[in-house]
C-alpha cells in the first residue's frame, strides 16, 4: 500500500490550491456570505464582571423590541456543561459569570442593529464578587475559588517521573534553573468565529460553522442543545484560518443553534474583531520552572520542570495544551531522567485554549534557552550540544516515542552550514552601530503527525467514487481551513490512482455526508487522512485495473494507470482511456459503481496517565537558525535572517 | 435476503411522509423558493411561429437594458442537439423553429420584470414557413417537412410481427376493428418546471432542478454545455409532483444554467403557468387503428395495431412512449398472435412526452373497448371475457415477460364481486330520469415495476451509514417528487436493520453526495431502489449483529434487532441499544465505521429490436369497474362509482 516514489507526477510540484479560483475571484463563500431565507441575526451581551454572581435577568423589554424574534438566558437553556477534562462551562452563563466577556444572553432579531439595540434592553443584575488575575493570586491562600469544590483554583494537575533524576543532577556537570514565562496570544486568523445555524421541521439544526472539525462541532451542538448526535448537521464552509483556535472551544455555534431553536428560524451569529479578544480561546500563558543538568561531556542527565498554565474563567482545553508542554520537548533528545508536574489554574481571564503547537513552543522556548545556557557553562557550541543530544532514528523516547525516521542531527548540520555558524557567530563587528549587537541563536523542536488523544482511535476515514465519466469524487469530512488539506488529498487520491489532478473533486466537509474524521488538528491530516484516501485510492485502482485487463486482454499486473489513461506497461499502443472505460463499462446488466471506503488508524498508543506512550504514527523534526540584532539602547530587536531545517518527510 | 414478513413492525402500517411536517409548516424550499447570493431571475423569449426559419436574432439592444446581465440566443451556445432516440432539438432554436413556444433566446437580469422588458428589446427576423398540424397533413405527399432529412415526417418507426396474426384472424369467429384517439394531456403538477443554476470559479455548475432524475439532468445539462458530467452538479429540492413531465425533455435547466454561464452569477428560470402550456412535454396524442380477432369461446386469437403518435415539433421520448403503446397491453392477456406497428410524426405542435403510464393508458383505452365489442358479438359478459383470457403466473407472455406472480383474474373477480357485476349490469330502471342511462364498465391493465430501456442496467445503488450514535443516514440518488419514495426506503431500511422510522435520516438527491440512480420513472423505485435499500441495509444489521455479539457473548444467529435494540431471540434479558452498542464501539484502535454500499439490478433483460423480452422483474396487474351515468341529451358523463382491485405486491 505505497506509491511508487520513483515514478511520481504530481506529488511533490508546486501545485496551485483548489481553493485558489474561488477565493481570488471573491466567490468564496465564508460563513458570513450565506444568506438563508428568513435568517436572523444574533447578538450577544457579555458579563462586564470578571466574577460575579448573577442575581437576575430580565429579558421580557428585549423580547418586546421591534424586530426582535428569541432572547435567551441561561434560564432558557438546557443545564449542560462541556469541558475536555473539566464539565464547568455552558453555553450562556447560569448562576454566576468568570471573566469580562462571558455570554450571559442571547437575542435574535431580523437585523444586527436591532439584535444590538435590544442586548442594552436586557436587564442583567450582578452581585461582584471578587477576581483573581494572575495565577499567584489565583493559588494563594484564602483566595476566592472559581468553583466551590475546586481547591485552590487548580482543576487538573498530571504528575510524571521517569527514571533518576535527582541521581542526574548529582551526576551533572552543569546545572541551570530558571524560570520562563509566556504570554497569551491570540490566534489572528482573517475570519471572526462564526456560525449560520438553521433549523429543520423535526427540530434537526443544520450549523454552518467555520470550524476546525465539524464532528467536534456536532458533538458540541447536540450537547448544548440535548439532542442526539443524529439530529444535528454541521457543514464547513470556506474558512479563513483557525490556527488552533476554531476547535469549538466557545460557545457560538451552540448559541447560533440555540437561538435558530427558540425562534423558529435560521440565525446568523458571528464575532465581531472585538469580540474575538472578549470570547475566543487564546494561546495558554504558561509559567514554566525549568531545571536541567548535563555531563561534563555535555550529555542531558536530568530534566525537572514544574508548569503552571492560566486557563482562565473555564478550563476549556487548557490541561490538553499542558500535556503537551509536560512531555513533548524531551523527546527531541536523548534524556535519560525526567520529572514533571503541570498544573491548569483558574483565574478570572479569558479562558486559554490551543494556538499551532499546542503547548509545544512554551516547552521549546524554555528548554531551548536551558540548553544554551548549559553549553555556556560547559563551553560548548550551542549547536554542538544539540548535536551530541539529538534523538536518532531507532529511538524510542523517554515518553515511549518510536522514533522510526528522523533527521534531526542532518536538519542541525544543515541550518549551521546555511547560515555560516561557524564564521558568523559573535563577530562584534559585523554591528551596525555602537549600540547595536548582532548574535545567531539555533533552536530545535520535535511535532507529531497526529495524536493518539480522543479516544483510542486517531484514524480518518475517506471515500472516493469513480463517477461515470471516469472522475473522481473524492468524499471527506476533515474539511479545509485554508492551509489547502484538499489540495493535498486531491493530489494523493490523483496520484495513486493516475488521474490528472483536475479529475478529482472534492465534497465539503458535512457530518450528514462525508464519513467521520476530526479534522484540522496535531498536524495530522497529510499523515492521517492522506493515508486514508491512499487506501480508498488504491482500492478503487485495483476495479479499473480489471475492468481494464478484460478489455485490454492483458493481466492486472502489467496495467498502470497514468494521467488518465490505462495501458500496458511497456506496450505503448494497447491502451484505454479511464473515461472510454468506464464510459463503456456502465449501463450493463449487474453494474455497480466503484466506490471505495477506506480507514487508516495510525500504529500510535494511547499514553497512559503518566503521558508514556508512542501518541503519533510519525514525527517532524526542526532546526532553526535565526541571526539577530539588538539595540542595546531601545531593546528593539530585528530578525535579520531566519534559516530554517525541516525534516518533515516527503513534501506534497 | 429478505425480510421475514411474519415479523414485520413498520412495513405495511400507515405511516406519515417524512416530509409532511416540513410541508404542512410551509417549511419546504421548492427550487424557486432559493435565494442565492446575487441571484438573477430569467427569462425565455419564445416562437410566435409554428414553422419558421429565424434569419437574424439581434439582442444588443436587451443587452444594453436595464439590469440585463446577459443574453443568449442560439448564436451563444454550443450547437448540440439531444434526444432519445433523434437527436434534433437544442436548447435553444439554432436556426429555425418548429412550434409556438419554442426557447429562441434568454435574458439573465436583477429581477424578473427587468428579464421580461427585457424580451421585448430582442429582435428577431423570422421567415414563416407552412406548418403541419395533424398527423394526416404532416404525412401528406408533399408536405413540408420539419427536418430535411425525414421524409414523411416519422422519424422514427417499430414493428413487430409475432405468431401467425393472419392465421388467428382467419380463425376468428369475431373480429372486431376500429380506430381510436387519444388527446394531449398536461400532466398538471402543482410545481411548475423551474431551476436554479449557479456557476463556480472554475466554471463547474451547480443545478438545482425539481427533476424526476438529477442524473438525466446532469447528462443534459453537461451535454448542451459541452462539458463533462463531472462538472455538473445537480442537486434536487422539494417537489410539487412530476407526473412523468419532469424526464428534462425540455431545455429549462440547460437554460438556466447557460444563462448563468454567460452572467457568471447564480440565475433562477422557471416556468410561468401559462409557459407549462407552451414548453412542457404533455402526454403523446395517439391515434391507434386495432383489429382483434377471437374463437367462438371467446379465446383471443389475433391482434393487429397500427399506432400514430404526435411527437410535436421534435421527437423527444415520443417513441419511448409508442414503444408502451406497442406491447404492453398484450402482456396482460395470453394472445397467440400479433402484428403492431408504430410510428412517431413531426407535426408542428409542442413536442410531447411522458405521463403516468407512458404509453400503456392509450392502448388500454383501445384494447379494453376492443375486448368489450368482442364480447359482445359472442354474446359473452365483458368479464367473463377477460377471465377467459388472463395471463396467469408461470406465463412467458407474446413479447417475453416473464410474470412470476400474477393476481389478475383475482382481480377481476373480487371487482366484479365488490360492485356487485352480476346483479347491476344493464338494470335500466335503476337509472335516474328519462334522459339518463346507467351502465357498468371494466377494464384490466398490467404495468412495470422498472423498465430496462436506459442501457441493458434498471438497477438502483444504496448506502447506508451507521452514524455514532447508532442512528442510520440513508444515502440514496433517487430522489423524492412528493410520491412518498423517500418514506418508503426509509422504511424498508428502518425495517431490514431493526431500527425504529425516526433513527433513519435521507440526504436529498445529490450528484456529488449520492450514488447514480435513474429516478422515479416506469414505477420502479418501491421495486428496484427498495431492494437496493433492503440488501444495504442486511449489510449493515450484519456488522451490528457481529458487533453486539462480542458484547453480548451469544452467536449471531442467535440475535435479533427489533426498535433500536439487540437481543438474543428468546431472552428478555440479554439485550444492548444499537445506540449503547455502537458508542461503546467507536474510537477503539482500528476502528472503521459501519458503511454499506449495495446495488440491485433486477433479473430483467433487455428487449431486442423487435420489444421482445422481460422488461421488468415484477409486474403489477389492476382490475377496475366503473358505474357511470350518461345523459344521452347532454352527453354528460358521470361516474358514480369506481372499484379498484389491484395486485401489487406487498404494500408498504
Amino acid at each position: 500500500m505505497s506509491l511508487d516514489k520513483t515514478k511520481l507526477s504530481l506529488i511533490g510540484r508546486p501545485t496551485p490550491t483548489l481553493e485558489a479560483p474561488a477565493k481570488v475571484q471573491g466567490l468564496a463563500d465564508f460563513v458570513t456570505d450565506l444568506r438563508l431565507s428568513g435568517m436572523l441575526h444574533g447578538a450577544v451581551l457579555r458579563s462586564p464582571h470578571p466574577h460575579a454572581r448573577i442575581v437576575r435577568v430580565d429579558t421580557s423589554k428585549a423580547a418586546r423590541a421591534n424586530g426582535v424574534r428569541a432572547v435567551i438566558s441561561g434560564c432558557d437553556i438546557p443545564k449542560v456543561r462541556w469541558g475536555h477534562d473539566v464539565q464547568d462551562q455552558s453555553a450562556l452563563a447560569l448562576d454566576r459569570v468568570r471573566f469580562v466577556g462571558e455570554e450571559v444572553a442571547a437575542v435574535a432579531a431580523v437585523d444586527e442593529h436591532a439584535a444590538r439595540e435590544a442586548l442594552e434592553k436586557i436587564r442583567v443584575e450582578y452581585d461582584p464578587l471578587p477576581a483573581v488575575f494572575t495565577i499567584d493570586e489565583a493559588m494563594a491562600e484564602g483566595a476566592p475559588r472559581l468553583q466551590e469544590d475546586i481547591p485552590d483554583n487548580i482543576p487538573q494537575t498530571k504528575e510524571l517521573r521517569r527514571g533518576d533524576p535527582d541521581g542526574g543532577f548529582m551526576m551533572s556537570e552543569a546545572v541551570y534553573e530558571n524560570v520562563f514565562e509566556t504570554a497569551m496570544q491570540y490566534q489572528g486568523y482573517m475570519e471572526p468565529i462564526g456560525t449560520v445555524a438553521d433549523v429543520g421541521p423535526t427540530g434537526r439544526i443544520t450549523v454552518y460553522a467555520g470550524v476546525q472539525s465539524i464532528f467536534v462541532c456536532r458533538e458540541r451542538v447536540a450537547g448544548a442543545l440535548g439532542i442526539p448526535l443524529s439530529q444535528v448537521r454541521v457543514i464547513q464552509p470556506h474558512m479563513g484560518g483557525a490556527f488552533g483556535g476554531k476547535l469549538v472551544d466557545e460557545p457560538n455555534a451552540s448559541l447560533a443553534a440555540l437561538l435558530a431553536r427558540a425562534a423558529g428560524r435560521p440565525v446568523r451569529l458571528a464575532n465581531t474583531r472585538l469580540e474575538e479578544f472578549h470570547a475566543a480561546r487564546p494561546r495558554v500563558p504558561i509559567r514554566i520552572r525549568i531545571r536541567m543538568g548535563a555531563s561534563s561531556e555535555g550529555k542531558l542527565l536530568a530534566k525537572d520542570s514544574d508548569i503552571l498554565g492560566d486557563a482562565g474563567g473555564y478550563c476549556g482545553r487548557c490541561m490538553r495544551v499542558l500535556n503537551n508542554t509536560l512531555v513533548r520537548m524531551d523527546n527531541c533528545y536523548r534524556i535519560p531522567a525526567v520529572r514533571a508536574r503541570a498544573r491548569a489554574v483558574y483565574t478570572n481571564h479569558l479562558p486559554t485554549g490551543s494556538f499551532r503547537g499546542m503547548g509545544n513552543p512554551q516547552m521549546a522556548f524554555a528548554h531551548e534557552a536551558c540548553l544554551d545556557h548549559l553549553a555556556d557553562s560547559l563551553g560548548m557550541d550551542p549547536v554542538e550540544i544539540r548535536l551530541k543530544n539529538a534523538i536518532q532514528e531507532g529511538d524510542t523516547s523517554i515518553h515511549g516515542w518510536k522514533i522510526t525516521s528522523c533527521g534531526l542531527s542532518d536538519c542541525i548540520r544543515k541550518a549551521a552550514e546555511i547560515c555560516g555558524w561557524k564564521e558568523n557567530r559573535g563577530i562584534p563587528d559585523r554591528c551596525d552601530g555602537p549600540h547595536k549587537l548582532r548574535g545567531l541563536g539555533i533552536a530545535c523542536a520535535v511535532h507529531v503527525s497526529g495524536n493518539r488523544s480522543h479516544g483510542d482511535w486517531d484514524g480518518a476515514n475517506a471515500e472516493i467514487r469513480i463517477r461515470e465519466d471516469g472522475r473522481a469524487h473524492l468524499v471527506i469530512g476533515e474539511g479545509e481551513i485554508g492551509q489547502g488539506a484538499n489540495t493535498v488529498l486531491a493530489m494523493i487520491a490523483a496520484e495513486a490512482i493516475g488521474l490528472p489532478l483536475d479529475h478529482i473533486d472534492l465534497s465539503s466537509a458535512d457530518t450528514d455526508l462525508t464519513p467521520l474524521g476530526y479534522g484540522a488538528r496535531a498536524s495530522r491530516l497529510t499523515f492521517v487522512a492522506g493515508n486514508a484516501v491512499l487506501r480508498a485510492a488504491e482500492k478503487v485502482k485495483t476495479e479499473i485495473v480489471n475492468l481494464a485487463a478484460d478489455v485490454l486482454e492483458a493481466s492486472p499486473e502489467d496495467l498502470e494507470i497514468r494521467d488518465g489513461k490505462v495501458s500496458v506497461s511497456g506496450s505503448g499502443d494497447k491502451a484505454i482511456t479511464v473515461e472510454t472505460l468506464i464510459k463503456d463499462s456502465i449501463f450493463r446488466p449487474g453494474w455497480e459503481p466503484i466506490v471505495a471506503s477506506a480507514t487508516y488508524d495510525p500504529p500510535s498508543s494511547i499514553p497512559d496517565d503518566s503521558r508514556y506512550g508512542n501518541v503519533s504514527g510519525a514525527y517532524t523534526f526542526t532546526a532553526q537558525i535565526a541571526e539577530i540584532e539588538v539595540d542595546t539602547e531601545t531593546g528593539c530587536v530585528e530578525v535579520l535572517r531566519l534559516v530554517a531545517a525541516d525534516d518533515i518527510g516527503r513534501p506534497i
